[in-house]
């Protein structure tokens, strides 16, 4: 063989370390296929108590920054080490520093929904090992995610024209954001495709909109002026009328409105844009309507809550996380467009060494002209695991149950008047505040959270300091909700902002 | 309760289909956590026997477009359906429409690494369900991250200051795509930070260059007169005069060069920019340069092998995929910077509801910061599994026995004059094609692949087809390659173009 330059490979007769192709038995493997059942049992053993245990943990962590770097070793290990070692270590290092997310005490930002069937959805994900960018890389993995995501448009009862069957199509993402970001692309080139130069464009959305918003559009490339705040009503949801008026404005001044983004279900205060309203100047304007319905996307598979999709015919695209409330793992996000072509457009690269007979006929989807990224893992085998075993009744009860919950928790907040709503209670989601003002909200926030019972998190809405319940999560229940309650009942102060006599 | 309007939550006495607050005992989950261990069994036989067996399935599926959407129900089930329906399915419907690859057979593209600790690591991850987009909200998911990715800056032989330690870092992206984003966002921000227009610059890289370089550069708002494509030499790889007489040429006329991505490995043919020369010329003019080792990188943890890092030292950001070669499943990709502030400027949004005590004091890494979507799973657990399961030693004796198969197969292809390499061997890759041209190539690669025993792809070097060979499966050993080897010299004509007499 010739001298190839560097870097040279070994050969089989190669001096020094370079062991001979002899060696590579499956015997002489580190480990083994078989390794799966005598380890995985012991994984899943210790999975399987993690969650029986879960609300017996105090929810989140005491440690400090670098506590857990310290206890771990500078290097890793020079030679293999046995697998009860590791397990052994995760409890001993990595435990001590959790925030447990699937703890039933766990009210904080928005829930991490998980539960037995996405998590082994998961687990044969990464045993099939396989990538999806391309159909022709494992057709299954794109065609279960197409089916998968047209079940759930008529789940949600959604515009047919998301489902793949007609001009537009589902996918799945790791994120709203990064769905954000994928229609801020394809409104992009819309506009710079009608002639429009990329400064010209303006984007809008309410202040009240998913940080993911700017942090897009400023990937995008959009500078900061070039997007348009648009203000909110009472209910901090998007004033539609503000945004015709920023719209018109924009336009006489010869600038070129490109996106609009509604949000269904806002981060803060699980707030509503008026997509009815909204689309409807989107679609006189010639705007791109992207709903962002992250949290609450997921409470459409309840008939009775589908009154904030109304207007949802007008989006050009839309996001909702049934990693936030449908029990499926993260990542899984589900982006739906209208028009296909128009995301295809923007985000197809295709070299030589992708090019095969499946892409070039035209009959089949390749996801990877669907996201940012090129490589894709099988997730859309979580989602259909938790739709079977679950079924959609299962999924209703489990969303019917999570808002009972939080009616009964706002019943009980209503009734003292130690507290104050700072939003309307929508959904699954509380935000209040103590009557005695930010200093005293602020120090019931840090009480409640202090016990470790339970964490929640806080936002900031019309100036003042509000605590966030979300209450989501796969194994909270009542029990856990009367908890909450117990604590808030015990830690706040009087109205009068004296404490309760101990 | 008042009525606080659309979306209405149902409440305890609500009519209709909802439930009371009374039916949240856990008694009545649909799945409880207990499934995990007997349905969890069965997933994980599942899985084991998968691997076990994986080499007796044929390498690629023989499906037509729309064949495996067509054997599933057009709806969702209404009802909760049993694990084992679930699993008969995947066998029934999934599987045949799988691309295996994790098949010893699967030479094609890259290989997507995977092994039972990883697996593992995996379905840890899934059952922990912690949201890893602040240290604050799970701070062993930001430190572990961190020490593991320290450990590969010590195991791969690269600079310091890529440490954590040091004024850089080191964070799991989903892949080399995200992280060449995350580059020249920062770039482009550096950049516009010194005074430059966006239209005004220009990003740098060779014609054999990942094709997520152009959609990375789309992505983030360059128009495509804005990539400036490097010629290369005869080994495939950027001519690094060339870079610098365009880089003047373009500083010349006015506009400002921003960034070039040298790649470590090229996808095509494993082509090896210098990095050494590039860097210098990148750092006298000023550019980001940004190196794209997302296959090649993981050779370096053998020292012997550490030869196309030289000058790595001048890189401002470095990527490589531990998904491709280093046993660690899909999605992880390790993104390193020299600064980590450039890339938290870059990528920094923080509204109120993210605000924290740890974030403020300035004490803690929060890895939203250093990516483009907010949440993240838990990816560092499988790595650091896969590290600590095999050892450096153990990750060595696994790439080494890729390279000493390669070399053999290469030996075999050389001796044979019907086959001529059309681009230098160079470590798990080889690119050949039929000396009768591209024609009897096309053919021989279609035979092969027809086989359904190997799975290989193509490219196209210097305007010929060219087939291109990676081995690096976790299960692939001499057997396999000599089966590949016995199918290649049956299927390929004679040098005349003749067939073998059959």
């Amino acid at each position: 063989m010739r001298d190839w330059g560097v870097p040279r490979n070994p050969t089989r007769d190669g001096a020094g370390e370079a062991p001979g192709a002899g060696e590579a038995a499956e015997g002489d493997m580190v480990v083994k296929a078989a390794t799966l059942r005598s380890d995985g049992a012991a994984a899943l053993e210790w999975v399987a108590r993690y969650l029986e245990d879960v609300g017996s943990y105090p929810v989140s962590p005491d440690v400090a920054p670098g506590e857990i770097a310290r206890r771990l070793p500078a290097k890793a290990p020079e030679h293999p080490e046995p697998f009860e070692e590791i397990l052994a270590d995760l409890d001993r290092v990595v435990m001590p520093g959790i925030t447990h997310w699937q703890s039933p005490g766990f009210f904080a930002y928005f829930p991490s929904s998980s539960c037995p069937p996405a998590i082994l959805g998961e687990l044969v994900s990464a045993g099939l090992g396989v990538n999806g960018m391309l159909w022709a890389t494992s057709p299954a993995c794109t065609e279960l995610e197409m089916v998968v995501l047209d079940w759930l448009v008529d789940l949600l009862g959604l515009p047919r024209h998301f489902s793949s069957q007609g001009t537009g199509g589902g996918v799945i993402q790791d994120s709203a954001s990064s769905a954000t970001l994928c229609a801020i692309v394809a409104a992009r080139e819309r506009s710079l495709a009608g002639g429009a130069r990329l400064e010209q464009l303006r984007l809008y959305a309410s202040s009240e909109a998913h940080s993911s918003f700017p942090k897009g559009a400023k990937v995008a490339g959009f500078a900061a002026e070039q997007l348009r705040t648009v203000p909110v009503r009472a209910d901090f949801s998007m004033d539609p009328h503000a945004l015709a008026t920023m719209v018109h404005g924009d336009r006489a001044a010869g600038l070129a409105p490109c996106l609009a983004l509604a949000t269904s279900g806002s981060t803060s205060s699980m707030a509503f844009d008026p997509l009815a309203s909204v689309g409807t100047v989107c679609q006189r304007e010639g705007l791109w309507l992207h709903v962002d319905a992250a949290m609450a996307g997921s409470a459409a598979i309840c008939p009775e809550l589908r009154g904030f999709q109304e207007g949802i015919e007008l989006a050009d695209s839309y996001a909702f996380n049934p990693h936030k409330w449908l029990l499926t793992n993260f990542d899984c996000d589900c982006f739906y467009v209208k028009d296909r072509s128009a995301l295809i457009e923007a985000l197809s690269v295709t070299p030589e060494y992708l090019r095969n007979a499946a892409t070039s006929s035209g009959a089949v989807v390749d996801y990877r002209d669907w996201q940012i990224p090129l490589g894709r893992r099988f997730r859309a085998l979580k989602l259909w695991f938790v739709l079977r075993a679950y079924g959609a009744e299962g999924l209703r009860r489990h969303l019917r149950n999570h808002l009972a919950l939080t009616a009964a928790l706002a019943e009980r907040l209503e009734g003292d008047e130690r507290f104050v709503f700072c939003a309307p209670p929508a959904l699954n989601l509380l935000c209040f505040a103590h009557v005695g003002g930010d200093e005293a909200t602020e120090e019931l926030l840090h009480d409640l959270n202090a016990s470790r019972r339970v964490l929640l998190s806080h936002t900031v809405l019309a100036g003042r300091f509000t605590i966030r319940c979300s209450i989501g999560g796969t194994w909270t229940d009542e029990d856990h909700v009367d908890e909450l309650w117990r604590l808030l009942d015990e830690l706040a102060p009087p109205a009068s902002g004296r404490r309760h006599p101990s």
